[in-house]
């Protein structure tokens, strides 16, 4: 008989850095860490295809609570049997609260102890959201991992202002993972509860506010708040100190975070998980990222380049376009554009963690993001 | 030693109608008839990927000279070595002439027995396509079956008007297939030229316009100038007596036509290609034809139905893609229900014709087409 696999297991760390392979187990399949997750806000990734995700060796993607919650809604997403069965996506999911969405409605929202009030941005509708009832609504998605509802704190904020935002967190924390440990699963697989955590750019209410979550005893830990407007050295600061509090047997995930640069260097400070737009919306403004650098696509110097888009990311679509089909998609406005770009950029970031992962196991990671920063940071010629 | 190929092989005739059952042979492969090509106007088909196009058994896409001389123009194609190698497209291509683009612009253009002189909508920059330069462009763009100019009466247009502008169009196509046989190709491949037959709604006109350009023995003959807001009546009876005095041993093209019932309908009258937007623009607009019937993809009816979209026409996405999620796809504004729509109306076309070959060559075409077109054009519930 063998032992059942542990939600989280360490497959290794980098001996010269923080940097730690891992892999993460769901009832909807495993996970290795370091892991981008394309971001699905409302249960599909912008302009990509469920099966190029698969080709791609997507191991999960994140969808959105506040969107879902407004559309499809509950009652829909429950009569489905959850998002997973709606989109025909058979990986792990995992969900984000909705407090980073409901903080970014600044003039339509309103904060209290007891959960956050809002207007939808669709219709205006009003509507609550509370710690409990986040868990709830996270239940009718069926996600495999979500997270907990929190503040996220305007930034700049002072001591005092950061130290209210970051406690009332807390105690919104405590409430959901009661209620997470005393309501059912809906579809008979296990979701795992990710805490939050908060505390602004203060180095030290972000480690009472760790210490607080890592006693509650979540499933996985996150750090929020970040990539909301302070200095880069702030983020991996903050990012450290809160890596240093987090048990090692258990995930790590910086929310919302961001460049390949950023995220190599943060997988360098001891992260496991991230999510972020860039990738999807920078393709559909034009912006690819390739191992030979980024580039504008309607650049006029791509006009009658033979170049393939990128071939060492493993995507077959990218090997197969040249650099010129895709200026012209682009200058003549096609969809199609939009969805090679996208294809391109996720398949660059899952590039990115895979080789990760592959260094860390080596031991040799250090050496090689500090390479691959320089080179995915140039601009192509 | 075996014989080449001819162009164009007769491989079946309909006993109970004018249907036919053949085989176009180009350089970039061989295209069974009845074909549907689907447009791809600016050499991309709109919100779909190639590769997509190649697993649906797409054997030709159709482009458009118009489009592509303004852009990415004749200079990037020539240094790409023409459309085939800028798309990475390696099936066949046919190109339109433009001639329909031109008379689409009304209050832009101005027609001459030269030709035709047009500002480009994109910048107002002044062009004139003649027979001669028309021909020069698709030599650069490549294409493997392309029209000649022609002038596309405007209807209604009274019996003098039709025909003073068909004569023009008949003298036009003279010039086109001089300049075409004296020009070489520009890419090692053959490329075949198709004359456009004119004549609004007047059959002697449709009748002496084909009789002049079957004397000028194109490649293969096209009938143009309908689906311009005739009466549907008035689109078969004018498609009829064209397909009367086509070769029989030559492709036979209806250009721009139309749905389903239409090129079931037109199949029986002897025609062997189509092309035309609306599967692709109405599954943008949220219209989905399938075998079980027509929808809108924004009906609430659809909320929770677990039934795929389709799963008769050989579309795994289809197959595996409930009415649900593409219900809250497109009410959520999501680009993947563009391409999810988009590549099932593909399917269905194509499931279309490729089953209307296997009934002509089976001798059941007639009984099929009648029950198909009542299959599909009834309301999905």
């Amino acid at each position: 008989m063998s032992t059942p696999s542990p939600f989280f297991r360490l497959d290794g760390t980098d001996p010269n850095s923080q940097a730690r392979a891992g892999t993460i187990t769901t009832d909807h399949g495993t996970i290795p860490t370091p892991i981008f997750m394309p971001v699905g806000t409302q249960g599909a990734v912008k302009a990509m295809e469920h099966r190029s995700l698969r080709e791609l060796d997507a191991a999960i993607i994140l969808a959105n609570t506040y969107h879902l919650y407004l559309r499809p809604g509950t009652e829909v997403l429950q009569a489905m049997g959850g998002l997973h069965r709606l989109a025909n996506w058979e990986r792990p999911i995992l969900t984000d609260s909705g407090g980073f969405q409901v903080w970014s409605l600044r003039d339509l929202r309103s904060l209290s102890e007891k959960g956050a009030e809002f207007k939808s941005h669709l219709d205006g509708s009003r509507h609550l959201f509370t710690p409990e009832s986040v868990v709830e609504i996270q239940r009718a998605i069926g996600s495999d991992l979500f997270m907990v509802l929190d503040e996220c704190t305007n930034y700049p904020a002072d001591h005092a202002t950061a130290k209210a935002s970051m406690e009332m967190t807390v105690r919104w924390a405590e409430r959901s993972r009661r209620h997470h440990l005393e309501s059912p699963f809906l579809y008979g697989h296990q979701q795992y509860q990710f805490a939050i955590g908060q505390g602004s750019t203060h180095a030290d209410l972000r480690r009472d506010c760790m210490n607080a979550l890592v006693d509650m005893d979540f499933d996985g830990y996150a750090i929020g708040g970040l990539s909301v407007g302070e200095p880069t050295e702030d983020m991996y600061a903050m990012t450290e100190v809160s890596t240093a509090i987090m048990p090692a047997h258990k995930p790590r995930y910086l929310m919302g975070v961001g460049t390949p640069e950023n995220i190599l260097t943060a997988i360098g400070l001891g992260v496991d998980m991230f999510d972020c737009v860039m990738p999807t919306r920078n393709a559909r403004n034009g912006t690819i990222f390739t191992t030979k650098g980024r580039f504008n696509a309607r650049n006029a110097r791509w006009k009658t380049s033979n170049e393939p888009i990128d071939d060492a990311v493993g995507c077959w679509t990218s090997e197969n376009t040249s650099m010129a089909y895709l200026r012209h998609l682009f200058v003549a406005n096609e969809i199609l554009g939009l969805m090679l770009a996208t294809m391109q950029n996720v398949a660059l970031y899952l590039w990115l963690v895979r080789t990760a992962r592959e260094k860390i196991l080596e031991g040799t990671y250090r050496q090689w993001a500090a390479e691959t920063i320089e080179q995915l940071n140039r601009p192509r010629d």
